[in-house]
């Protein structure tokens, strides 16, 4: 079966793919008709495709999320490539697909990577601040296995926040040897929590936001996770107004730096300062490794990535070699 | 007793007046000396004072935010009335002075304004609101007597805070009578709740804010309160997630309505637009009573209000007259 | 007759509407068909409505801001209710319609509104701002009746200035109680003269802005405002530079706060911080009102509000009740 | 007599000067003792000096503005050079000196900068544009001969005014020369009013501007100039709302260019582009000139010039010659 | 042959025009058909034009920047002109046209233009200054004589490039005449060079800008300038280091005058201030005639101008005549 | 000999420290009288220190950065300690003393640092880069050994650029290990060059900035860095515009990340990414340990940081313990 990345205009396509998105559209005909604007997708990438003509047991038959077997012809259209459906149907037991096989997953098993955290979070020394975050991950429970880091701007894809948080713990343990004055505790138990409460703000499957959620809108994940640190503090027994609570709430409300980037206090402590630096490497960095996997063989330049000041990247061919 | 107002180039005045604060400088003289460099306050206004040549017995017995008996000659030094001290003594019990005597309070008694706050508590109807406002209440205690609204923007004196909240809930009341589309009790619920936090968030004494607590550098008012909803809500049984508890801390981290400004969201709730520009006109218009409070009569221009733009203040005399 | 509120998916309605947007369109067939994208209201709401193969005959029978009767299908077209017309005609005499029935108009009359502005301006003591005030009230005329208070922020329909004015007339009476250094005269005639200038600014056609004038693009309603004061100051024999004359020019000029508002001075007059924050206040709970009027019935969010940092409107249910 | 500029340390002085400032200080002495704060000035530049130890007569005798004669020690004190007083009187009669000697003016005589602008006004061929002009010059009546165009910004000193605007013409006339869409009537009557308010915006002496009116404060001179012109046309006959009127009060209006320098309307008419242009042009360069002008001979950096981004400006000395 | 700007709605023209853009799109009906989706133009301006139901044969004929012959009917759609075409060939030698009569073109020739920069040039009197001005010409090379100065913004024609550059050394040479402290040298050079590496940072044919070439992406017109100058140095032996380099250098990088405008120094000598100020009078000026020259006889605003903060323009009619 | 760090008020101190900062300042005394404003420095810190009453021999023996033998007694003025001398002398050459062992020095040895940048040179593969990079490292020389990073933000001391360098090459390593997009070459030569050209830039001695140079401060070091490489590439005979040359040049004029922090470009390769945020992380984590180092041992709060937005860092104490 054909990659999508490698098709190519022209051909005669038939494989299971992903209906990632699929919506009822009516064309601009006098009368309109109705047809589908889907999204297809497999592990290498997305592509386009329509379906005209459509019968109202199709609109009852085909939805987002769903595996489904299609024949078609990849075209041109409007510079990019489109595949127009001839035949479709879901797939069925007996066709033996699994739906993980055709998403976008982090380049390491989800199990590893919140095997890794889990390993991270008991090996914090100070005791409080190891019980908090054990809370912490026994709330966010499977969803950390499969969440992306975020909707669209990096790590969006299956295990995305597991695997965002697992690098930056591997980078926090280097920085923490390089800077001894770190207290690579409070490093620690930040990164784990900085990000989790998008497991309440984001409503995703296999590892696609389809919303917000209304606490998400109306609290956001800094807020959230702040708010399950006193949560955990108070159901632990603990004193929520004891420094090291204190200090982990500042790491993760500060984490975004600035107020308009949503930080309702700036880092004041250096494991903060570390902590917004080592997310800001990791997540610019993914949405470089993003851009050039949505990219085609032939590109040159990536679309503009709205995290690198809308810019695109270019892809280098000859250097070093 | 001359009040500091009052006070006129050239004119010797002796008196009782609060020792707002008491600094030891050094003269640029070879070799410097020791002067205490003051600020004599009353329910009037303040004054810059100095005592030249100071023992050490001088620096063991005045300390800022006491009471004492002072004679001394008023001068002009650059442009600004100061006093220039020639006797000085602690105030004893004989002298039968009371020091909330010499200190700008809001304009109605602190009991009436707390009394006020306690009393839209109650006409709260939603339960479960009601009782997180009165934890609220509970948890800051004493405090809403005498705590000040902020350190120096506006209705920063004794009973600020529970005045600005009160004047709010009049406002909230008068508007809620506009618009029956905004719900009353989480209105309500936000005033008194909006800046509660500052009770933990700043240290003061007399309404005079002395510093910022470590936990409200690190974490700031705002995420304080939106904490305490959350330990209300644990302690009282509640639902943390439940639309009501969402709904009031989402009033409580919107209603500085921009991230530059400290807000992590931004309003999108009616009573959280209602609840950001009732705070907006009755600060700034308290801004304004200040500046005009701290002139003195001759003059027809404030200083610069830093949240009125950094821009001064002119008082007409002559309209409407 | 239905309300276009309550237009359902599918239904055949017939029934008098207002013809709010006529506009000759033309299909991307090969070759393209004219048809006609209508927008079609009542007081109730808007819908978006096509009359396909229009004829020469209808391209000069329907115009915008006409009654016409209908018969057609309401349709989802991409999220949204559209009319697809089977039948039009123009409303005759016969059929005993009037426009003013089918546009929404502010909830209270607009003659009510406007008597209640003259009362207020009556009720200035100060002999020369009132008659500043008649002078400019005078020379909007009867635009004051009708205008809408802008182009699409808020306020945008019949009578929707005098609204505004009318309720921010409440607010400032209110307040001018709470806060006795307020110069009442001073801060009634601000609120009155504030907007009066939309009525050049704009052209509008019963409460609808069609566009901005000439003189209203190149000059702006605070300018053209300010102008209008020194025109009644000349004409009524007044000095121009007096302290009133130039105190009101001031809270007209100041209203927006900040130059990249449009406020070429900042607010430095105590009723001129009033005015900026009364008119904030009820500008945008009006925005949110507006918002809340557009929803459907089973919307949870409204569209995002321009003026309310572009975010929507999240309409709660079960609270307080 | 030896010329401000050209003072070097230890030497002694004589001569007459410009008491610009004089301000009676006290020393940080126990007690303090008073001495004047002085500014003396001739045309070549300014000096700081000290008269210690002063009386009573002192203090009544010397104010800001007079013309005095001084014999002192030239001293280097914080990096710059100073005058220590030894004697100073005030000049009488039989001195035989002019205070118009003493101050920095335009490099062009007042009366011929005037001239100039007067011409340029008559050479206007649009009567009612002419008329207004005329009228506004005749308004600003003598001002225009010594005001300075700025507080401090630039051209802040006699005939500062009248030379920006005489320049602006000539460029004016050359641009329009090269631009022939530009209509030069409108362009020279822009250029002639656009600072002209700054006559009534400002209080000033002898070039030096002492403060801002009340007027300036609350209106700018922006809104006071389009006030001229809304006057000068009632006074004149003129229609108000005519295209050429308008187009006026919109060259003034918006020859700030933003809102957040102080226009409430952005250029839209191509000679508003051009007025703008012009006098940022003239007035960055006046403001190189300035900072030029106020080096000493063996400065390599001027000071910070605050309207060219805060920077310095660096005097280059081999090039081209 | 009827001029493209005097085309009306329903007219039937045949002639020939500049195919300046040539897109294969496809409809939207069911199936899509191709269309030729192309812009014709000619020097009074341009016009969309449609090419329906397409062969293959006329997908290898057809392409940007090739002359054809039309022949079709000129419709109104969605307010603006196009032309629907019903005929169109390839121009042959016999038509004998020349492509340059069909572009927009400085309205100086080319030749003249790059004449007077080379005058100017070879009147620097710095000798290393014009042996570096003449290296960066002689590298710029024919580009020179048709390179328009921006991709859109203003000067996007033929000869756009040297036709900004010979006006800025009129404007220049005034502007040093009336302020003597200008090295008219170091200016002179500056206005050659400032944009004389869009020769390298775009790729043009015909005065229009096809993209941004990979160094024009990566370093920045601005900076390959730089890079000029000192491959000029070090190929001329000269000292990379000395003051006159450095300076002109200088002037090349601050030309933008701020960093977020793409300059990483402000502007620090007065030429460097000169040659910023002088650039935006003349940009903004050409961007204000473009916009005229691209409206329509009847138009009374111009379509919103970009550079000219996003506003239009307003041709009057009747002042001063 | 006591460690500056561990004076306390009171006591007296006899020891060889390094003269820092020398000032001839004068008393406001009547008349004034020239005293020293010294900063005293050692390995530990600084501490500001008088001397009174100085001779015209005292000032011709002093001057900043030599070392002298003191003694004194330390004082309280102003909350901050300062010695007041009471003898001080040249140290000679039987005093034996080095100034290196008196100034803060990178925690590794400079030639150690250097070395490693070398060795890093030395293992880039492509062999035109790595020319390049070893002819701008050659160009610095001996500066490399001790220059610090900047005036005063970060790595203020000596050797701090060779520091800042060798450190962020071992996180380069780490992440190129992370993330094999990254072109390991490509990233190691820009961290080299991306601030080589400080030591064009500033003027510094024993890694104490003294002042920018005039290339310096007209051209900045990001744009020297690029000439540099222009000079490499001509020298070295390589193509200036071979992509590897161009992306090395990118790398450097946009490690800023944004036009207002100093870069011409935005980031568009991956490894220009990369640089910029290993460039944060280094340099906000070394302005938090500057921070710290700066401390009195009972201080919680450092003095506000100014590259981290402006905030204190709190030092924790009990965490993790």
């Amino acid at each position: 079966m054909k990659a999508i990345k490698s098709f190519v205009d022209g051909e005669e396509v038939t494989g299971y793919y992903l209906l990632k998105l699929a919506e009822v559209k009516q064309t601009n005909a006098t009368p309109p008709k109705a047809y589908f604007d889907l999204i297809l997708a497999d592990s290498s990438g997305e592509i386009s495709a329509k379906l005209w003509d459509i019968s109202s047991t199709d609109r009852e038959t085909f939805f987002s999320m769903m595996l489904v077997k299609v024949h078609g012809v990849v075209q041109l259209y409007r510079d990019r490539l489109q595949l127009k459906i001839a035949r479709i149907r879901k797939v069925t037991p007996e066709d033996d697909c699994s739906i993980k096989d055709f998403i976008r997953t982090a380049p390491v098993e989800a199990e590893t990577l919140v095997a890794a955290i889990a390993g991270a979070a008991s090996s914090i020394q100070d005791k409080e601040l190891r019980s908090i975050v054990d809370f912490c991950i026994a709330k966010a429970g499977d969803k950390l296995l499969d969440y992306p880091a975020a909707k669209g701007m990096h790590h969006a894809y299956y295990g995305g926040l597991a695997y965002h948080t697992s690098r930056m713990l591997e980078i926090g343990e280097f920085i923490a040897g390089q800077r001894p004055f770190l207290n690579a505790d409070l490093l620690k138990a930040g990164i784990i929590l900085h990000d989790i409460a998008k497991t309440e703000e984001l409503t995703a499957e296999l590892g696609v936001v389809k919303e917000y959620s209304l606490t998400g809108r109306l609290l956001g994940h800094i807020s959230i996770a702040a708010s399950w640190i006193t949560e955990a503090a108070i159901t632990l027994g603990l004193n929520t107004g004891a420094e090291n609570v204190v200090a982990l709430q500042h790491l993760v409300l500060s984490h975004h730096n600035l107020g308009e980037w949503g930080s309702p206090v700036q880092p004041q402590l250096p494991e903060a300062v570390a902590l917004h630096h080592i997310d800001q490497l990791d997540a610019k960095l993914q949405a470089v490794e993003d851009a050039l996997f949505s990219m085609n063989d032939t590109d040159e330049w990536s679309a503009p990535v709205r995290v690198l000041e809308n810019k695109p990247i270019y892809r280098m061919r000859n250097i070093g070699s």
